[in-house]
């Protein structure tokens, strides 16, 4: 059987968001988001309306844990830099709401953007291993994508700070965008030891959704209900890609 | 309606090989290949036992072509230096035997290996130029996958002929050479107008023929009834895909 622990599964895991402003938006994009059975899910807590509200947030978190039972939960206050939505918290703020997330919770992984501050960084890291929380490092650039060096070094970044999963999102502004962000996992899959997410966003970008787990994705998000960003793909026509890939991979 | 002329449509065409050894195993594929509704069948008539008489090949061609109505044929002998049988012709034989089958049946399409003479080409391309026949120009390479340059330089070489479509199809030997062959594809599309077909075959390079339409192949081949090169995906599985890919390029 397949493992939903991020990196540790040969194919990549699919993942779908929730992208609610209401908790009964959230739970309702959640029913139906399990019936595609992802193997993990994230919710995207910045569009959640009751983001400033920390127990009503862990109250939504715990809800959304039982719920999904053995499906394991992303839990992500993207900000706005990194194409996330306008919220009433500070970055600080931000980070004691992923902190309280990992005490008051089972939600398997938090998010943790590399451009916070490096002492945030170092603080979430301890309370989430206290808690038995895992990481998601990310990187985003929703304008272009940076060189090849530049995205490997992101995902090396994350190594440093001895986190869970290395994340980088890219915008591609023509194709050779796209096999700059593959050849740059295919680097990072060699040289690092921490499990990768690495995608090329938007329509150029939509097939390293599909092909990224053969350069050393471990992780891709598909459109469940909503999508959260551009270029996800139906979860539906995802999981069929990724299985004529596996069948293609392991032939002969 | 989709063109199934190589270049003239904007998703990739998906090609079907025939490479029965008898007559009637030819035809029978060409039944089973049929149903399955391929863009273009091409005959790999270096398979066939009765190659060295003309009349027999000629003979066949007409009924295959005859069969196939509009799905075009392309006919092709390889040669055993870039991964074909071993035919009782010579290279000049074969040359022989491609301008036979321009002058006496309307197959659409006949294949010309790159190696050839530059002498045996020109004669080719005038016979088929007369008989309003197309050369697919090509270059195979079973071992590894050379430099985007010489990729490159290779497809402007069947420009430089003037002949109609260059193909490409190399062996990776590690997933950086699968990139290389995308990468070579996409700056053979800027500088040429010649369509192009290129593929990175074996396991690693199987992604290739599915996302390298993206990059500017103008064809695919796949399984209709037994494959003729390592990495063929079967075609229920390639259309699905590439049914994938294109809805998700022409999102927004």
């Amino acid at each position: 059987m397949k493992s939903n622990v991020i990196g540790e599964s040969g194919q990549p895991l699919i993942c779908t968001p929730l992208v609610g402003k209401k908790r009964e938006n959230v739970l309702s994009e959640l029913a139906d988001v399990l019936e595609k059975k992802p193997d993990i899910i994230e919710w995207r807590a910045d569009f959640f309306e009751g983001i400033a509200n920390t127990d009503e947030v862990i109250e939504l978190a715990n809800e959304i844990k039982a719920i999904a039972g053995d499906t394991p939960i992303i839990f992500t206050i993207r900000s706005i830099r990194e194409g996330g939505q306008s919220i009433p918290l500070s970055d600080e703020e931000a980070i004691e709401l992923n902190a309280a997330i990992c005490r008051n919770t089972k939600v398997e992984y938090v998010d943790c953007e590399l451009s916070n501050q490096q002492e945030h960084i170092h603080y979430l890291r301890k309370i989430a291993t206290e808690n038995g929380t895992k990481i998601v490092a990310s990187f985003h650039n929703f304008d272009y994508t940076p060189s090849q060096e530049f995205i490997v070094q992101k995902l090396d970044q994350a190594e440093q700070y001895q986190l869970d999963v290395a994340k980088v999102a890219v915008m591609p502004q023509k194709l050779e965008d796209v096999l700059t962000l593959l050849s740059a996992t295919l680097e990072a899959k060699k040289r690092l030891k921490t499990p990768l997410i690495t995608m090329s966003m938007g329509k150029y970008g939509a097939i390293s959704r599909m092909v990224g787990g053969v350069f050393g994705s471990s992780l891709t998000f598909a459109v469940g209900a909503k999508s959260s960003a551009p270029g996800q793909v139906p979860i539906e026509g995802l999981k069929t890609v990724l299985e004529i890939i596996e069948r293609s991979m392991n032939e002969k």
